[in-house]
């Protein structure tokens, strides 16, 4: 992920301030949302039951989550078995809100939803439960926002698929690739070429599945971190202060030798 | 969007199957759905109250809930503002099940999920709304799926911002850039270099809420149609079917001259 020399973006890097901020997760992420948008007011202009955060959570078994992720991917796909896997649990165990989200409406995230390849399903699907949980940044609490930034930046890195069910659907050991990237495309992508393997393959398939499941246990991790106090956000990528433009990290890999500078603000 | 070459893309296009489907899209898509994942079964493994479908809809005025788009990203950004237009006047006009969806909790979805540049908040905010109200295709009717295809070409074909507020913060004419993308690092990267405007600047952020309010507006006719029963599916991009992967159609925007193919399935 930090391996993208100084010359691959064009934008105005401080590199200075980034190698400061990246030892410093908290103060980086905090300076990367004033920079963005700004924190604003939490005041509930249209209000809802279920918009008072956090809400009740227990913590659950990483690997047990895994696995109902895996099996839920052969019915909802990847972003709706990412949230069911942990939701389901919650209704169980907890009951309201979770009994009233309506999880399997997230089918569309497949294929980056609706197979236009954009963000990975199962990235997405985490950053929903871990935002409806937590709550938005704005109503005071940024540690889901934290969280996902951190799933975006663990998804693009990890050698995936990281997790391997207890009785996958196919015996052979799988292929894993790192994607460098949230994107459904580039993650799929990178897995088929080095797989050989075509989208409708059923190898192709439960890789997804392993990578709803990988991202599903990971996401338990954090959220029983945050449970127990202990989560800190440790994501180091924050595009809109290193690059003034929303972005994944490695901009040579789609932009080749030709980077746009994005307008920049001036220099006070 | 349908100015790329034939040649810009390496997988096996069957350019007359694809000119067949192209003015057939009811078929286009359902076909497009079999190659991608297939039909499953809608039982419930977990169940939910919220997931009988469609939910209690209840035509809404374009404009107006364009409006609430516009003033609501100032608080909650591109996504949740998308989501709160719509929701935020059926939980008046309804009641229950908008009255238990955590809105709020999409502010995530700003500047491409957490400033990481994917998919733009105001698409993937109309996709929730779209599959909540009408259920996921496995639920039995696939126009929720279907809306969210036509909401993403839509969005990337579109001279954006589409609409223009009765009372803008910004009183000078924003100018207008086609993303050819749903990628919020696309489209606001090639709105900020025409208008030569930081990311940080006042007319970037309303140049981004009139497209929250551009997508809502959108988002409700199509709802409308389908409340209406004359709602036909019209998005014409499968790239499932076309290039054999999950993909946006215009490969070279990000390959350059090195579009690689991606493992297809024997021909039967």
């Amino acid at each position: 992920m930090e391996s993208h020399k100084k010359q691959e973006c064009a934008a105005e890097i401080d590199q200075s301030r980034r190698k400061l901020l990246v030892g410093g997760g908290v103060l980086a992420a905090g300076a990367a949302l004033a920079h963005f948008g700004g924190m604003v007011n939490s005041a509930h202009a249209l209000g809802c039951a279920t918009e008072k955060w956090p809400w009740p959570y227990v913590k659950l078994d990483p690997a047990a989550t895994a696995e109902i992720a895996y099996n839920e991917w052969y019915r909802v796909f990847c972003g709706a078995a990412v949230i069911n896997s942990v939701f389901g649990q919650l209704r169980e165990k907890v009951g309201a809100p979770y009994d009233t989200f309506p999880a399997d409406a997230f089918v569309f995230l497949e294929g980056g939803q609706v197979g236009w390849g954009t963000i990975c399903g199962s990235p997405a699907g985490a950053n929903i439960v871990a935002n409806c949980i937590i709550g938005p940044r704005i109503a005071g609490d940024a540690a889901g926002h934290h969280i996902a930034e951190e799933i975006m930046q663990w998804y693009s890195e990890a050698s995936m698929p990281v997790f391997t069910p207890k009785s996958p659907r196919i015996s052979d050991e799988l292929i894993k690739t790192t994607a460098d990237s949230p994107l459904c495309h580039v993650s799929v992508g990178k897995w088929m070429k080095a797989a050989n393997k075509p989208i409708g393959s059923a190898e192709r398939k439960d890789r997804c599945a392993r990578v709803a499941a990988s991202t599903a246990y990971r996401l338990v991790e954090l959220l029983n971190d945050w449970k127990d106090g202990k989560y800190k956000p440790k994501a180091t990528h924050a595009a809109v202060r290193d690059f003034g433009i929303t972005a994944q990290m490695n901009c040579m890999e789609c932009h080749s030798g030709n980077v746009p500078t994005p307008p920049m603000a001036a220099k006070k």
